[in-house]
């Protein structure tokens, strides 16, 4: 049975600081709680990473990635459910062969979006994400939902079952692979504060509309966090 | 695809002040989202109650339903996963057919705990439901998930993939099944004040152990509801 809500979607191979610049970042299962012995509870990401910029400029590729990281091919494994996502640049998206297409909302009080209570316990950061799901569901919105892993949350908005989804918090590696599979159904993947999507921010927002999208990053309070590419000594 | 968290699990056959003294509830499907036109999206649940109080004492019963309503047989189906879960009084709980064991947590600070971000959009309401959020965390726990769906919630529970699941402004039929369902996979329900469950109090914890379960009630600020079994003019 299920703790579907897994935290992670694999172990990252690339380090802060060291990011690969080319082929597939190798994953490698990992037990999804510290509480459950179960191996076969876990989802795997798997992506690749393309030098599109060789230095640091916020140059912006064509779906939203900022800087030199460009994500050619994601796939998401939710072996809870047995669902294969995988999308891949200029090819769509796919789950276990069917076509994934997003649900196109563009009102945002009709709009079911994920989020996630996520694992810090800081009460400031704790404030700051209760007080953003405040807002929003002050505008008001259909509903929040917190299914528990980001690239399975961000994969439902490639599905068209949640309209978007948003997170300050995650690394790279929970957020790479489906950032191209919302892309390629038909979405959109932006910054928290609603410029370009930065793949080492640490903060992002998968909608299915530029007007979700912008609308979320317009009520979020932003977290303050230490980039995935920050070298440390 | 899934909008996985609906928030139906049938629509309910007795009205407020009119509770069906025996018999089957019939289920009627019904769509899972204001916004979800695709019928298969919808959860049933079934369950049957049983007279054994003719006046409204607070007496309590062996599973801790208060009053005269008491949950013989729960059915609830998860038509997004395809599962059926199932229990009965004396008789066990399954899901497709396996044997379900809640986890047995009893550390609050290990637990996960679902709960719902409910449709009701009063400042005042949310308020509470995110502050009664924020007080779990900060004990702290595990963490916190909401999938959207009370019946499918409490399955969850049964299974162990959580350890515990409340939320107030719930209806007797989005709890009845799952109640004993819960209760045959050897957890436990009771009201989110601690006392007792009482199936029209529009409040539920269920848990996986007394000591989660007391310590989430601890934490909880009541939300005032009218009760399901109400007369209305």
């Amino acid at each position: 049975m299920s703790r579907l809500w897994c935290g992670l979607t694999a172990e990252p191979c690339i380090k802060a600081g060291e990011p690969a610049s080319d082929g597939i970042v190798r994953p490698m299962p990992r037990r999804c709680s510290d509480t459950d012995n179960d191996p076969d509870r876990c989802s795997l990401a798997v992506w690749s990473l393309e030098s599109c910029h060789t230095d640091r400029s916020p140059a912006t590729n064509d779906d939203g990635n900022q800087g030199k990281h460009r994500v050619e091919f994601g796939v998401v494994y939710s072996c809870v459910e047995d669902k294969m996502y995988s999308g891949r640049r200029g090819n769509g998206a796919y789950c276990n062969g069917q076509k994934l297409q997003i649900s196109g909302q563009k009102d945002i009080t009709k709009s079911m979006i994920i989020t996630e209570l996520g694992s810090n316990r800081d009460p400031d950061v704790m404030k700051i994400i209760l007080s953003n799901m405040e807002r929003l569901l002050c505008i008001p919105i259909h509903g929040i939902r917190a299914v528990g892993t980001a690239a399975v949350d961000m994969c439902l908005v490639a599905t068209g079952g949640a309209d978007a989804y948003y997170e300050m918090g995650i690394h790279c590696w929970d957020v790479a692979a489906a950032s191209v599979i919302v892309t390629e159904a038909g979405g959109l993947v932006l910054d928290a504060k609603g410029g370009p999507f930065d793949m080492m921010s640490r903060r992002v927002i998968a909608a299915s509309s530029k007007e979700i999208g912008e609308r979320i990053a317009k009520e979020l309070q932003i977290i303050p966090l230490e980039r995935d590419d920050i070298k440390k000594e």
